[in-house]
Parts: C-alpha cells; structure tokens; sequence
C-alpha cells in the first residue's frame, strides 16, 4: 500500500491555517499515488490546545474543519487527529482521536487510550481514556491505529523515582490480539535533546516485538515554549529504521508499504545534541513571532555570552533587519563590554543603539536617597540597574513594537541570579533552558565555520557589571560544579543525599537545592521558555511558591 | 461514637510544624475521650504538594511524619491524608491514602478513587486512582473512608460544557454495598465564592441517598495562591447539618455520633459572600507572609480604590506596622489622588511615602529622545511611569524586605488594562480575582462599620492618571457592562454567540474576547492571584499564547 505521512507545523486554534497545510498534502499525496496520508496527532487544533478544550465553541470548529477537510478526500483516505465529543452519559467531555476520513465522511475513528499526566502533559484534564480497541481495515491491509503515549506503556524516565510501566493497559497487547498488518502512531510529541534516541527506540521495540511495521507521524514547530522536532520515522518489521523524516522541518513523504524491508531509504546518522539544540531555539523564535503576527525582536546586549548568543539566535530566525539591541553601560561596565558588543552587532549586521543608564539610575537614587538615608548599599542598587534597562528596553519595545527577547540562562533561573522585572523580563525567554556551561557549546557551534561570536566574549569571566569588578563566581560556585548538582537536582530529581553519595560537595549542594527553592516566586513570573530538556521550568515544573522544603 | 474533626491550617513540606499541628489536635481529643480523630486530605504533605510528589525524599519524610504520628495515638485512633507509594509494578507512583493510625500502627488504609483533574487540580499528574473499596470497621462502627472528590461523582460545572458524571465510578455505590454505619470524607477543597452552597449539598445529598451520616473534613489556611475556607460540616443520615466548623479558621470539634439526629449544634445562617471573600483575602495575604516567614508589605497608593481595598486587607491581615504604602504622584495626577491617598493611610495608621516620579521619568525621556525623535507620545509613555513607579516600589522592597503587594483587579486583567514590570509587578495579587464592581462591594463591606476608605476613593471615575484627564473608561467598556461579559466568558465559558444572545452588545462581546485572547501573554508573567472565584487567572486556567482564537 502507498502512504504518505505528513509531518506539519501547525497554528493553535488557526484552522483555516490547519485546514489548508493538510488539504494541500492531501492533493500531493493524491498526486504521488498514495492511498492513504497520515497527520499527526490533534492537527487539526494544533497542539496542545490546552484549555481551549474546555470551550464548546472551540470543539464545534475543530468538528466543522474535519468535515470540511473530508470533503476533500476523493480518492484517497486521510487519518487526522482532533478532539471529538465523548457522547457516553459519563467521563470526560472529550475523547483525542485519530478520525480516518473518505468520501467526504469520517468512516472510523480510534481514540487515544493512554493519556500522558506529567511533565508539560495535562492530557486527562481532558480526555476520557478509551477501553475498547479496534482494527481499520483499508484495501485489505490492517491497520492498528494509535495515538502517541498509546505505544508509550513502558518507558524510563530521567527521575528514577517514576515507574516504567505508568498504566495498566497496553494498547498494543489488545490491538495485536486482532493481528494488524501495520501500526500507525499519530503523535505530538516534544523535543528534548535526550530524548531522541529513546523515542526512535521506543517505535523499534513495538516493531520488532509484534513484527509489524510501525509508521510514526509527529507533528514540527513551536507552540510558545514547546519545541516539536519531527522526526517521523518508519520503522520495518524487523525494527530498523527505513525512513527518518528531518528534524525541525515540514516534510511530506510517500512511500510504498511493500518495500519497507528491502530498501532502507536514509541512513540514520546519529545526531550531534547542540546542533538540535541550535535548530530547535531558532524555530522556537521564529515560530514564535510567526505565529503571533509579529515581526522583529529588541534584547539587551551586554557584551556576555548570554544575550550574544540570542542575537546570533533571533537574528538567524528572524533576520538582520528585524533584531535590533541596546547596549546600556553603567559606571560598573568595563570597557571590553560595549566594544564587544558593537562587535557583535556589527558582524550580524544588526542595529544597535547605546543608551548609558546613568541618568535614569542617577534619579532613582536621588529620589531613593532620603529614604535610605543611613542605609549601606546592597543588592538594591544593583536591581535598580537591572530594572532601568528593562524600563528602556520595554520603552523602545512599546514605541516600535520589537517583542523583547530574555536572554537569561537555565542556571541563572536555577538559582535565582536575576532581577525581577530586570533582566528576567521579556516576551519569551530563549536560552533558559539552556545551562550556562551548555550556553558555551551553543557559542562554539554557532562559530562552527566563521568567528560570528567574538573570542573576548567567549573566554570572559561571567560578570553582571552591577558593582565594581563583580563576577558570577563571587555568589556561585564554578558553572560546571554547580550546573552538576542542578542537573541532577532539577532534571533527575535526585534526593539531595543521593548527589553528595554520587560525589558532590554537601554544603554546595545544599546551598544551591536552597537557592532552587527559594527562588520559585521568581521564577513562577518568568517569560515563557523555549524547551529543549526533560524538565524545563514552566509548565513541566510545577512547584508550590508557599512551602517550606 | 465519639468522634472529633481537625480543621487545620498546614504548610506544604513543613512536617515538623503539620506534625505538632496534628499531635497536640490527637492529645486535645483524646483529653475530650474521642475515640476517634479524623484530619483533612493530605494533612502531613500540606495540601496542594504539587511536584514536590516527584521526589522520593519528599514521600520518604511523608511516611516518616506518619510513624511518628502513629506512636502519638495511643487509646486514640487517627486518621490522616498522605501520599503513599502505590508498590504495584503498573500506574502512577503513587496513591492520596487516608491512613488510619492506631497503638504506633498505620492498621488501615484507604485510597482516593476519584482524581480532580480539571481548574487548579491535577491530581492524576500523581496519584494512581483506587479501584478497590473496603470498609474499616473501629469499635463496631464500620466506616466508608472517602477522600475529597470520592464523593464528588455527580457534580455542577460553571462551564456546561463539562458533563456532572466526570467519572465511570462511584466510589459510594461501591462502599455501600459493604453496609457501612457512617461516611468520613477528608477533603481539601478550596474556596470559590460560588459553590460553599453546592459542597455542603454534596455531602448532603449524598447523606440523604444513603441514609447515613456524612462526617467532612477540609483544611483552612491559604497555600500561595489557593485559599481554603475549611467549613467542615457533619450532616445527619437525614441530610440535615448538625454542627458546620467556621469559615478561614482552625477548630477542632467533638461530637457524639449517637446524638446527631436529636439535636443540631448549629444554626446553619446563609453566609454573604462579600463577608467570605474578605476573611478569605485577609488569610490568604496573612499566610502567605507567616507561612513565607516574610513579615512587612508595601504597596503603591495611588488614591484609586483598587489600591485602597488592598491596603486596608493588608493592614488587617500584617498589622498596621508592618504594611507601608508609597504614593508616586505624577505630572498627571489630580490634586485629590495623593490627598485621599494621605487620608486613608493616616486613618490606617499605616506608614507612607511620597516620591515624585518626575525625575526618573524624566531622565528616561530624555534618554529615549533621539531615538524616539520624530515619534508621537503613546502608551509607552504611560508604561514608562507605570514602570518607573514599579522600581520605586521594588527598590524598598529590596532595601527594607517588604514584599510588594499587586493591586490589579480582575477585570484590568483580563482585558490586559496594566502594564508589565509596572503595575503588574508584585509578590503576590491581592484582588487579581475580584471583578472591578466587586471591588466596590468590598470597599463598602470594609466600610460596614465606619468609612475606612475615604468616600471621594470610592465615588471618584476609575482613572490610571497617565496622560492628561484620561479615564478607565476612554478604552473599557463600562465596568457593569465589562464584568458581565468577563464572566460569562471566563467564569461560565460561554461560546460568544451565547453571550451576545443573552443581551449583551455583539460589537463589545467580540471586542472584550480579543482583548483577552491577546493578553494572555501579560498575565502568564502575573503574581499569583489570590483565588475566590471558580476560574481564577493562573494554574487554574492555562491558555496556549501563541495560538489564533
């Protein structure tokens, strides 16, 4: 049998957009002889829509678009994926199904059984699992249709305090049982640079313990802080790979069901984690200001690794012309920091404007001084830096309506060392879920062919210029000791006592798991951020702000 | 039987402190014979734990609390809430439990079947549901143990879209089959202004069907954001309430269960939601101070009436000593703002500032001036003081550790009516949940017995005083006309349509839901909002910002 699997990058909640991406697949699937085109999971919502589930008037369009869409489908059939109402008296409002149109109707749907309810998923808020299982059968071939996490029962998790097996029910085990001659996995599933490979693995497993074929169809692009990576692959009965559809981009691909073992048709190369972590934040830029109606970015250069890698960043998503920086130097800034700044923006050939922060900073002081009268100064006078240039950089954001970038880092937000409402303000964050010692491979990377990034740049000690001859190292331990014990802590999720026995200090590390802590309240008004791990702080990561522990 | 019922007020993680709570509540029933104590859901973790359920030395100290409690109940019987580790191969890691205690013994236990998964609860995210149901019978009385939500099978949503079966299981129907004498429910149910009614009709109905008494037990106490209103109520096998604990307090109260048909206790009086919304608030800022071991607050005065109302829950929950407030006039503010401003901080008997914003102000547009050459004034110019007020207020924060209270209401909230790192800066979102025209209602509930709130505060048009004689009402709809649309789309998600054919201006209905639609992005970097409504800005309410609806 031919079949094209569509790998698509969807809009939330635009479907005229959705509708259009997948008719016009369908009329090139049509056209390449396929009898069958596969979309991925929720496409025509876009996913995850959240609760705009809850929305009756949001479910009643995705039911119009799927009939519209079915209209479309003369000699051919299509799988998409779309909430659908849940017509038994009791259980959740909706079910996420797999709908197989033809003929201008909906002839079957499978809907999804095994709901996933961690990390950044809320899918039972939803959805009512299903129980029952059924085979669709199209031109003779047996068609064991799942959705995503349904062929996720056994999986290891980063924190080994998770079970693999998180449900009790296998979808494959009772779909097999109706002996299928090919498995169709409809997903969304999320970019994490550690979970590429486990996610190929995870399709080869089910091939090779059914001996069947197993087609996977993930959804590209970048719902806010969500990255999706593609990556569909087609894996034969045997369990390798004969198709791997790229990472990061559209794809529509067509393929013959009978070749699927003679002929690999990709090698699969293995991939380099930076290089996915690269591709992955700039479509995370560019799709977002895409998907907003939104052109062109502002973010504060400071001549630190940080925010020069986010220039280098916004401006390959969004173009030279549309990224432009300040650079605002105080009395504590040192000389290196705005030449190389202006270096930076002008190899990008970005525009840079300076603004010395020093009056705005002076004022405050002056009008600060009664009252602190008598009063050393401290951290305060340093966030009143951090929060002038966040008042500048908003007001060039207002006036010209350049979206402002966050430029802070994973171990940063980690720990707390950043200013509310200074440096922590932004329309979306870039780099934090990015460790700083992770931010130095994004730098080399990006100098991979040509020196973009200056050298000074890159071999500085990290500093925040807020007082005389400050740096990072004054308040934290050394980038690599300390992002150790934060990857353990927040990605793990590691009992302290477990990170000192594995060879930590354990004063540090009870220091840092403090400062983790006690900083949610700051972290809990950061922007979104672009995610590129298995625990980014957001929506994945959901800590109560008011407790002691 | 003698019973007693524990309302307490607990902390998230703090176990040493939920300990002693929970001890010196066995030793006090036990000195009033009680043979029988009975503590809300998830008492030892504190309530909600959220991802702390994550990490297995969390769970570890959970368990460790729970022996130590088990020794303290000697001649006693207790139970108690905790997560415990589910030891079956397959499912979720975890379950809720009610843990009976006995002679240093857990002799008993019972897992929560029914897992909210909807609004603020996420319980799935952790807990595997129970399937099985058993009775514990303690002194020849047989008890069905229930767990919050267990007894919530058959609910009203606001939203009717959602289905009032939520669940293919009733945990009710199961226990009763097992012919038990007496239902306990251990709840953690948090206040909503609109369902104090519905819940005790819950327990009611359920009392009725089953012609058995219905023994409940919520927390009180406030965890960040969510307030819980306790008002544990023991009903009669006939469904009337024979004894209701106080609203937003603790109290432990013993009863007879024999006696409960002969005499009710209590006069169950209709409550004023104004009343409760009030105490609410008061708690909710008072625990998020003493539970934060934080003490002082300030607030930007402005001589409106939304930082007015702040003001006067502020000083009643912290003391007037420890709330401050500054007052940051303008070029555009009228004579009347910082006057009505002095008045009520004197009659408060609280501390305040003033600090002109002109010369910050002015140093950032002088500043900003080349690069806005050319350019018309705008809202940037209203941002930037709103903004500069903002560091004002963040710099005493720094320098004196009062924790900044936000003073947004719900309504600028929704419409994006605020400013980012300005008036939206805040630890904590003191009226985030209060609609504009409740404010009023709250304004004249604190004026019930005396006028706190100067009348010129109240009476005065809602005004931002950010360019010359600007009124709310130049870019909102009146607030009745606002409000009425807000909730109908936010509280009770009805689809537009139906908001315009109940009555209200199709023009403004599409225009309000733009305008919230677009502002998600604003509030996604909120404090956290103190909740008393059934759909709350902030976990409760999670909407894709990057989406097309």
């Amino acid at each position: 049998m031919k079949i094209s699997i569509a790998q698509l990058n969807y809009h939330i909640g635009n479907f005229e957009y959705n509708k259009s991406l997948i008719c016009s697949s369908i009329h090139k699937a049509k056209a390449e002889g396929a009898e069958l085109i596969v979309f991925s999971e929720l496409s025509i919502s876009g996913y995850p829509p959240l609760d705009l589930l809850d929305r009756y008037d949001f479910i009643e369009r995705c039911s119009r678009t799927v009939n519209e869409i079915a209209i479309e489908c003369r000699g051919i059939t299509a799988i998409v994926g779309s909430p659908v109402i849940n017509k038994n008296p009791e259980g959740k409002k909706l079910f996420n199904s797999a709908l197989v149109l033809s003929e201008g109707k909906v002839i079957f749907s499978a809907n999804k059984a095994l709901l996933p309810t961690y990390d950044i998923f809320d899918e039972y808020r939803y959805f009512e699992p299903e129980r029952n299982f059924n085979i669709f059968t199209l031109n003779g071939k047996k068609l064991a249709i799942t959705i995503c996490e349904d062929l996720w029962d056994e999986q290891l998790f980063d924190n080994k305090f998770e079970k693999t097996r998180l449900y009790t029910v296998s979808p494959m085990e009772e779909l097999n049982a109706q002996k299928p001659d090919i498995v169709i996995n409809i997903a969304a599933s999320p970019f994490s640079y550690t979970k590429t490979e486990s996610r190929e693995n995870i399709f080869r497993g089910k091939a090779k313990k059914y001996a069947l074929p197993v087609i996977s169809v993930n959804q590209t692009g970048a719902s806010t802080e969500l990255l999706f990576d593609g990556a569909s692959v087609i894996v034969d009965s045997k369990g390798n790979i004969y198709h791997k559809l790229p990472y990061f981009e559209e794809a529509v691909f067509t393929f013959d069901t009978e070749k699927l073992s003679s002929e690999p048709a990709t090698s699969n190369k293995k991939t380099d984690p930076v290089e996915l972590i690269h591709k992955g934040l700039v479509l995370g830029i560019r799709d977002y200001f895409r998907k907003s109606g939104l052109k062109s970015a502002i973010l504060g250069l400071s001549g630190g690794i940080d925010s020069a890698v986010c220039l280098c960043l916004a401006a390959e998503a969004l173009g030279n012309e549309n990224v432009r920086s300040l650079l605002m130097p105080s009395r504590y800034s040192s000389e290196h920091s705005v030449k190389d700044a202006v270096e930076l923006a002008s190899r990008l050939n970005t525009r840079y404007d300076v603004i010395s922060i020093e009056k705005p900073f002076s004022a405050f002081e002056e009008d600060l001084a009664p009252l602190f009268a008598g009063r050393e100064r401290d951290v305060t006078e340093e966030n009143i830096q951090a929060r002038v240039r966040a008042v500048l950089l908003m007001a060039v954001s207002n006036k010209f309506g350049n979206i402002l970038l966050n430029t802070s880092n994973k171990s940063e937000a980690a720990v707390g060392y950043g200013t509310l409402y200074g440096d922590m303000a932004g329309g979306l964050s870039v780099i934090g879920d990015v460790y700083k010692t992770d931010i130095y491979r994004l730098a080399e990377h990006i100098n991979r062919n040509e020196e973009i990034i200056p050298e000074n740049i890159i071999t500085k000690l990290p500093s925040a210029e807020l007082r005389p001859d400050q740096l990072d190292s004054d308040s934290l331990p050394d980038y690599r000791i300390l992002d150790n014990i934060l990857y353990q802590y927040i990605e793990l999720q590691k009992p302290p006592e477990q990170i000192i026995e594995d060879g930590a200090d354990a004063d540090t590390v009870r220091k840092v798991i403090r400062m983790i802590n006690f900083n949610e309240y700051k972290r809990y008004q950061a922007p979104p951020i672009l995610r590129i791990s298995s625990k980014a702080f957001g929506a994945g990561r959901r800590l109560p702000i008011v407790a002691r522990y």
